[in-house]
């Protein structure tokens, strides 16, 4: 039994400990929950409703805004209600992603069936921390922290595989904004020619544009194309090298044979891709048909490539009646036909063994550097496959030059498909 | 005065709300520190020693070692040796810094004195959630992420300001792995007349190489730029049309107005300049002394810019006299001299009322679309300035081409260099 004045004493001391720990506690954040999983981190700023072309250090869109000022672009905010598809997340499709979110681009649908690994560190986009997690689920992750206006869609699949194909067929055809309409573009930023046979296939047959990437196993090349069904050479307008040769496409990658990539590189042909893309959706400049990149030389062919009559692929065959007499390729602007802007006058050329050709776009002068690019390891900045053009059309003012394809560089042009 | 009873019930009372509030402490997390900084995040993944060629998921060297095993590169690694400083982080330096960071570069010396802003996130790199931050601090901080091999310094001021010129000049001589030698290039990825004055100074008076980059004001071109002191024309070989018009740079920036850029067009110029940096160090390809890109056609031109031996710098007419004869550009590699290479026969041309000529590097024919770029809204396709040549080299095997730049040429190669 204590005293009054030692209980005194005690009650004092205490009262002093709970006013130290309650401060103490105070001071404390909470305990976190111990069951519930991490909540997502609130997004990094608000949604904004419409783009502004205010001049504010606050508003990221007041840089893309000022193409519209600067007469460059008639309405550049349509970007908004644009829908991309993307098929592979490797070194190009990534960077692809990341430019056009921070361009605005409505909606993004995002396909890729890999895992982010350190081996791929040496490429922009991915980060070391994301090793393991999808690239879908990465790459949406990121971009959303970019630009939470984009909507996205990620599909973690293969789209070559027959369980898949049918989904995939209804994503680029009620992939809009609304998902009731078609994608206004896909892009192909894949390694195989597997996959770029798939997506062939579904755009000769949904009669969607799309825009072919590639960059050679060396690193050193690589080349953007655009494919307009029944106008522009289809991935199957070339006479299946594959095919023809009896090679099987697996024997040609070289399982476990590590092919070199450069940031660089990929890039540059990512920039080529969206910078076409934007052109062509936003109506601005003059898109390339084939755009190749030799990074030893900095030599940039760039072609027309038409489709071939004979085409294996029948819907190829079937966009090439409907569009017959009514599309020429030209410079100035966005295809013709739809568009009425100027045509150019086609010019028919012989056709060789295989009925490839190359209408070249370049001056009337032969450069002999394009032989010489064409025949060197980052052979693809040559024509890629798809390089086919009979009843090809030279330009406007100018005299289009011919280049035939030797099966040499069919040989170089597909090994410089096998990477990315 | 209390009775004992209920002095003790209190006590009872008191002691458990210790034991309570002791026990809610201990599940807290610890009170922030008030003063210190944040801790960095730990690093995501152990330091590699030596870059091995190993074909493994974990190797983030692996793909770029494939480089030496094709025979691309002689030794790769010999890119952990070298050190490059970048002034201006913006849209192309920041880029670059990751291209560089993912090659594992030894060290890179980052200079910026800007802050980082929403209306930079149409750009790549920077994240919403970097704004406020020191683009300096926000790009170290995310390199040391994506390479925790790469050594970094950041310097936050602005290289014009007397005040720090000498300790710019200390780092650009004194800047290498052990701190004792100079940094084995410089890039130049700033947005004005004035910074590039200064580093033409320093890499003049030092002795050091540097390569330059732009991006037009309306996003739409752009160009890279090698400076090889005493070879290759400065920055001062032209006549400064800014001091002979008696403009003021202010005037022509136009404070206020805010300038377009796109993601695409500044991502392939820092690959670009990434590209030239690695074909230069590690001795591959053919470098490009002077590469413009006109969004617009996809047209890409390439010329060799040689010096004025009436330069108002007397650094770089030092330069020219110790270069005098050693040196010819050429196309089969790095340049002559030092290297011992191929070089190429020089051609003395007349000098025009500026001093000012173009030697081009394309084929003999002359392409008017050259000029067309020239004139267009993206004129930064065109040479810079420093596109001073007098006593030019033609090209081996080739016969080399004369362009002479008009006022009007300038006057917009000017515009060009304004926005970053």
């Amino acid at each position: 039994m204590s005293s009054p004045s030692s209980s005194a004493a005690l009650i004092a001391e205490l009262q002093a400990e709970v006013a130290s720990l309650r401060a103490a506690l105070a001071c404390s954040s909470p305990p976190p929950p111990s069951s519930s999983p991490p909540l997502p981190p609130p997004p990094l700023r608000a949604k904004i409703e419409a783009m502004s072309a205010e001049v504010v250090d606050s508003n990221p869109y007041s840089r893309l805004m000022a193409l519209e000022r600067m007469g460059l672009v008639k309405e550049y905010e349509r970007i908004r209600d644009l829908s991309i598809l993307i098929v592979g997340l490797g070194g190009v499709g990534s960077v692809a992603a990341e430019m056009l979110t921070r361009c605005g681009i409505g909606k993004l649908l995002l396909f890729d069936y890999d895992t982010v690994e350190l081996a791929n560190m040496n490429r922009l986009f991915f980060r070391p921390q994301q090793a393991g997690q999808t690239k879908t689920a990465a790459a949406k992750a990121t971009l959303e922290g970019i630009n939470p206006d984009v909507i996205f869609e990620e599909h973690t699949y293969n789209i070559t595989e027959t369980a898949h194909f049918d989904h995939f067929l209804d994503r680029l055809s009620h992939g809009s904004l609304t998902n009731t309409t078609p994608v206004d573009l896909v892009l192909s930023c894949v390694d195989n020619y597997a996959a770029r046979t798939a997506i062939n296939q579904a755009c000769n047959e949904l009669d969607t544009v799309w825009m072919e990437s590639g960059v050679s196993e060396d690193a050193v090349s690589g080349h953007i194309q655009t494919l307009l069904p029944g106008r522009t050479a289809c991935f199957e307008c070339l006479p299946p090298l594959i095919v023809a040769s009896g090679i099987d496409e697996k024997t040609l990658r070289r399982e476990g044979v590590c092919a070199a990539s450069l940031p660089t590189t990929m890039g540059i042909i990512a920039g080529f891709l969206v910078q076409n893309s934007l052109k062509y959706l936003l109506n601005f400049g003059n898109i390339s048909y084939y755009l190749g990149y030799s990074a030893l030389l900095d030599h940039f062919p760039r072609e027309v490539l038409l489709p071939n009559p004979e085409c294996g692929s029948s819907w190829c065959r079937k966009r090439q009646e409907e569009w017959k007499g009514l599309w020429k390729a030209k410079e100035g602007g966005r295809e013709g036909g739809g568009q009425g802007g100027e045509e150019e006058q086609g010019v028919v050329h012989e056709t060789n063994e295989w009925g490839i050709e190359v209408v070249s776009e370049g001056g009337g002068s032969e450069d002999d550097d394009d032989d010489a690019a064409a025949a060197a390891p980052g052979a693809a900045a040559a024509p890629a496959p798809g390089a086919a053009a009979v009843g090809g059309g030279g330009e406007e003012g100018k005299e289009g030059g011919k280049e035939e394809l030797s099966l040499e560089d069919l040989a170089a042009l597909l090994q410089s498909m096998q990477s990315l």
